[in-house]
């Protein structure tokens, strides 16, 4: 193949010309809203969102209830841009996952600012369990998507079905695997808003060239003795998610049933 | 091989028992300092926080010469955890790259902090351009190190042989390639002090188990053109990178010249 530097950039950002003339409120910068909630796991946040500060004219908004300082479930502290009143239209809007997807799930606020926000955005997306919020919300309702392997089981109570990929995408619903796939996520969505020379450039930038120390990433490759105790001592919060995700279903009128 | 659960585990906790006990002001909980400075690569930090934060019994210090809230270069806000005086004794100390090395290269209580813990540390580490600043403390005088791809061959002006590898282990240096390459650095790190099966157990968590959509993560498999594009973009703060760790060789006197 011939190489054509920035090709696919220019008919990328064509596309988004289109958009920003199409859609009411729109301008020509990226914006891109990322849900904060406490007890998030912050790497499904941190991986995408040093992708996203890379790609051009871009501006990343990290989004809260409240403008108070949010901790992830590893401690670091996370300080929203924006409350969800005054957040700007976003192009991309994005939720992570962790423990506190509990609380996003029995938060009305979070669950109607996402089903305000998702009909607007070019694409609703997801990193780690942050697609079971999404579902909660009713935006995977008749999706494939993918989720942390722990939880694949649970995305059919919110109507969605479980893709065992890395990456999903339907139409504009593009969903990650568990934490670490936020990097090949983000490259992923940059490939899809600016084109692959772009996403290239930023892999490139980023030194993406993984090389995991040990071969245990997945319940394929861990060993079955490991894959059962992390499904045991996790069996309680699993059920747990998901009584949630059955409750959010009779609440929201706007979930497959 | 018979898998032999948390068996590393145990001899690794003996080692660290006993490391308890031969050096004054440790404890049993293992102290990890990551560096905090303007425009540092969030995800250089973010990455291995994520791994560290999930290892047994560890706790994890943003450390900064002042405790106001540092700003990545990518607009990512961080708060400090501890001034350089108030830190507790460190297993750990770690340094993250980024633009805003440059700073921390110039900064002479920054330096000194490294220079004056990092004898009583375990491991001194870095991810990235992290690398320079521990060169430019005199802390890889005579060591192999790495470091992005784009700075391997300043490392040479701080006393360190480059070697381009994804981790480098020299005795109790181990350094990381660039930005990505702190999850890879990470998981080694756990694997050192608490064995490999927890290093694997942290891995099926974080579901490591990456799939770049690309395949442009480093000089070796991107285009040459793209290769040739990025240096030269970047050659002004190459040579100003070159500059600084020239001036810190000579102010320096623990570094070999």
């Amino acid at each position: 193949m011939v190489a054509a530097p920035f090709g696919g950039e220019t008919i990328c950002l064509a596309e988004r010309f289109c958009a920003y003339i199409a859609r009411p409120g729109a301008t020509l910068t990226t914006h891109i809203g990322m849900l904060l909630f406490p007890r998030l796991t912050q790497l499904d946040l941190t991986g995408p969102y040093e992708v996203f500060a890379r790609m051009p004219d871009t501006r990343v908004h990290l989004v809260s209830h409240s403008l108070e300082t949010v901790v992830s479930d590893g401690g670091l502290a996370l300080a929203p841009d924006n409350g969800f009143d005054d957040c700007p239209p976003l192009d991309v809007l994005f939720v992570p996952g962790g423990p506190g997807i509990s609380g996003a799930i029995e938060s009305r606020p979070t669950l109607a600012f996402l089903q305000q926000r998702a009909p607007a955005a070019q694409y609703v997306t997801s990193v780690c369990t942050g697609a079971l919020v999404l579902g909660a919300a009713g935006l995977l309702a008749g999706y494939r998507a993918t989720t942390h392997w722990l939880s694949l089981d649970l995305l059919p109570i919110v109507g969605a079905t479980p893709v065992s990929e890395r990456i999903v995408i339907d139409r504009n619903r593009i969903t990650g695997a568990g934490v670490t796939a936020g990097i090949d996520f983000g490259l992923v969505v940059a490939g899809q808003l600016f084109g692959a020379d772009v996403a290239r450039a930023i892999q490139l930038m980023m030194e993406y060239d993984p090389a995991p120390p040990f071969d245990s990433g997945s319940p394929r490759t861990a060993s079955a003795a490991l894959v059962t105790r992390i499904t045991e001592r996790c069996q309680k919060l699993q059920d747990e998610r998901k009584r949630l995700l059955m409750a959010s279903r009779k609440t929201d009128g706007s979930t497959a049933s």
